[in-house]
């Protein structure tokens, strides 16, 4: 049974279905009927109006994002376990333009109001240093941590404040909502977001992310950039109808939750092995090389995270007697 | 009816059923067992060992493809009309950190070894300007016409003779391989192309485009460079399914065939209004503009082409029956 | 007798004479007593409130204008002929992240707002095309040519009109003004330029050239940008000093009046020989190559430009006893 | 008296004598005579055949020699209190198009083999990650300390073994060699240095630093890349007049030879305060802020490095005079 990663789960079947059901002619690119219904959905769900663009994955709508939000010759304030800093191959630099990226720290990959002052505040005021534009915080974070809208309003704070842009990437977003049973309204927009990567290939979609801008004239130029990027599809309809598809019936919240609570499963057999609290759909644990190759030979496959760690992820449609298994086998390391 | 453009049309049954077939749990990005088997099935097709990427758009395939032709501070020789040109957004620019496009000139779109040295032979050798360092020609061209062999292999002896890589963007390649009648091989690599865009989705694909590298080492840094592009989908089976479902059969070799009989059909009631040789799916023809207001009083739909001009597309879906109205409409003209 | 270029001629000794008085310690950077005096001193000049930016060449000045007043995604209007498009090796697409020059047409290598029209007209305004931000227009043209004041404002007006920023490459600037006849300030701020590089090398200058601002907010990134294009000289002084020392009593105004009057001492020779009129310091002329080939037997040295033609650039420093053997061999061809 | 900085310094005499001789009509840009005898008088130096090229500044020859040894979606491993990734602004991002830095530890900015082990080996061989390209190391270090010939070498052979590139940040090069009394060559391409940014501004000169490439195949493209930057001066003589006049008669190494002896009279009055030995023209020195304030009472300028420590920079021309008083004045806190 496959841990490694969410990434690799199958697409849920609504979402497939959503796909045969564009599959007529229409127009390219994003006139169709599909992607202009994107504003208003999402929109509905914020309960404010944004402006929403259809991307194929994590890292173009984090990047895109980042672009309006940080010239080239500016800084990017984010944890140094961001997904942006060590999983994106370069790609902020390549779509900023070479923005640089100014690490801080904090446990579970989580910034604090205090650990972004201390990346900026030594920054001297002159031309010899790169200047904060933008703070870019993962939720839920890196190692499964879910920003609650308070802690989110004390970063947004801090950015208006300094004047810096506030982007969230939200690659596992669905399961910091449903982890913290508050509105998506109060983790984002109302909380200092200025632009959010909300995340569905992770929670069951295909190859659809939504790039949604709380402050829709920062939309303007992102439209440019991304067929610049060679990101505009000319079937952009198939994208826009997995996105809808998600958002129907709120499916999304229900992968999410159903992922999460495969994941407390874990958590609960894991015990004192927890490294950090389990608040979405990843588990990291501690366990001997021995302790993972007696896992591993009970037929779990998961990746190690650095020496004697594991981590364990629970993807959308994995059932809790799929799961019972390594709760059990976990329990009785 | 339709004939706005190929990139409207529906995807193929059988690019649908692969989808639904590769909805499975598997490794994610392209350690899938659909990815690892396009080197070897684009291989068979090619009669050579080739390298391919999948990519999610025509723009990215080409824009990757330069990269590795063409470092930031050189030229890329290619056609005024070319689609990276005037149809990609500064793409190219983005995407090779600035290089200049170099334009040629020539009807139909069409570059010859005579228009390539116009451009190339005038630049001095000085570091004032910009030096030519690959050539990018677009098979079937933006106007419909086909390379041949021979025309491609003319222009890869002068990229040889001078030190220049040579691209092929072939967002229609299946149309201009269906019209000529000859080997995959012998318009490509044979002929002294590096690299080819392959393109699927215009001729019944979703959103998956193959990047073709007929000297297997310059995929090494695309790979770097498609991830750093934001172009790595986690999922990426499904793209790769699309390609190895269009390969199946020759499904991509009939449909295009299919397309390009159908603009056959135009092209034999547009007599002395065509603009130029119907070569693959696409019709250029004059048209009054109370002409063109009157085609689409009939109910068919089309762009105009600057002025006087109108462009018509068949796509691979299109019968006879439904296109025949339209050639009749043209001929009665 | 050299009429190559006046990039070559020597250093008017009152340059050299201020970097010897500028052999002090002072302030590294732009923080000295000089580089402080030159917002004043050009301010002056101009008539109005200007930021100015010491740069070393003419190529770093337009293209750190270019940054301000383009974004990566955008088009610049040129003439196809502009020294950005020929002769900075790709430093725009550099400075600018790939910004594209869009190349209109005209006699002399002078735009007007008619051919800027036909360049922007054209453009679709949808994503797929870069779309132009802004205008740079070379004040005199790279064949001599005079904008007078009121050609300016006619395409300031239309870049106003259209929302597009108006750069000036004035590499030979004070030779237009010296043609003219006219203030500073009508050919420029007075006619909607928003930022000029005024030239200083090429009139009697070591290394450095002005960089105006006469929308001085513009300035501030561009300070970040100086920088961060390595171009942040730590003894600033040296180049202040020589801009002070040029504007000191308008000695540039002198150096460009003498350049000019020899300019034109070869003009009256050339008679119908003349490409187009000498409204600077250049003079274009059509000569066979036999003829070309006696000139040089003379010992005259001076460019080929394309074939039949010849480049003569007069310097500030040679004088009438110096050009008169040249006029006189031309008028005897 | 002022400790602020050796870029604050005046210029020594020959240098500008060298200007005054170079100011006669030449070839532009770097076809002139001093430019031409650059690669002699280097190789000279170096004992082997080296390209050069004149540049204005450090941060230009450091990030152009970067961009030949990094592609830009590569990475750079460089101490994190290295001048390229705290005080250039972002040019390297600038210059490499967006290669990342790859941050090591190590007292007094020095790097180890070990230290660079430090940072490459967790990265994981896969796309997701920026994978190293090269190495930078600053000597002397920004701390003021030197690498020996066998610490270079020592990382050269660790740089071989990974396939990396190894440039050497030489803003104090002169003072390194000085402090270690061996020859330029052991310290450079002996030990595996690939291109070396050999600083003069610091040491006497105005404005202009050698880029010396020790495999020469390495300064073709760079001349491109130079011009692309705005940084090819029309005038270049100027700046090859310069550094010839540094290297005539070892003026460089006389001129740091100087600095180093009179931070080593600082040196000797600090004793337990030295926060590093010091082995160049640098002194940083525990001081409290009364401490700091009661020097500054007695009139001596220099900066404040942090909390709690201070930072003297004695420049080529101080004297053993005007460098006693603050000796006295430290010893005496």
């Amino acid at each position: 049974m496959r841990f490694f990663s969410d990434n690799a789960a199958p697409v849920h079947p609504a979402v497939l279905d959503a796909i045969a059901a564009a599959n007529v002619i229409d127009t390219a690119y994003d006139g169709d009927a599909w992607s202009r219904r994107l504003d208003g959905a999402f929109s509905d769900l914020f309960g404010t109006a944004v402006r929403v663009l259809w991307v194929p994955t994590g890292t173009s709508a984090n990047c895109l994002a980042l672009t309006v939000l940080c010239p080239p010759h500016g800084g990017i304030v984010c944890h140094r376990d961001a997904h942006i800093n060590v999983d994106e191959a370069g790609a902020p630099e390549f779509y900023t333009h070479g923005a640089k990226l100014l690490l801080g720290e904090g446990p579970g990959a989580k910034l604090t109001p205090e650990a972004i002052a201390a990346v900026i505040d030594p920054i001297r005021k002159d031309v010899h240093q790169v200047q904060p534009h933008a703070i870019s915080i993962t939720n839920a974070t890196e190692y499964g941590l879910a920003y609650s809208p308070e802690e989110v309003a004390a970063i947004g704070d801090l950015a208006r404040t300094r004047g810096l842009g506030l982007h969230m990437d939200g690659a596992r977003f669905a399961n910091a909502v449903a982890h913290l049973g508050r509105a998506p309204a109060e983790v984002t927009w109302r909380a200092g977001v200025d632009a959010l990567s909300f995340g569905f290939v992770k929670n069951g979609g295909m190859g659809a992310e939504a790039l949604v801008f709380f402050r829709p004239d920062l939309a303007d130029p992102i439209l440019y950039r991304r067929k610049r990027a060679g990101l505009l599809f000319s079937k952009g309809r198939f994208l826009a109808a997995q996105l809808l598809a998600m958002l129907e019936g709120d499916l999304w919240l229900a992968n999410a939750r159903a992922a999460n609570a495969g994941a407390a499963l874990l958590a609960q057999a894991a015990g004192d092995r927890l490294v950090s609290p389990v608040e979405a759909n990843e588990v990291f644990l501690r366990v001997s090389a021995q302790e993972a190759a007696s896992l591993r030979a009970l037929g779990f496959d998961f990746y190690d995270w650095g020496a004697d760690e594991a981590r364990l992820v629970v993807s959308w449609n994995q059932t809790e007697a799929e799961i019972a298994p390594l709760a059990t086998a976990i329990g009785a390391l």
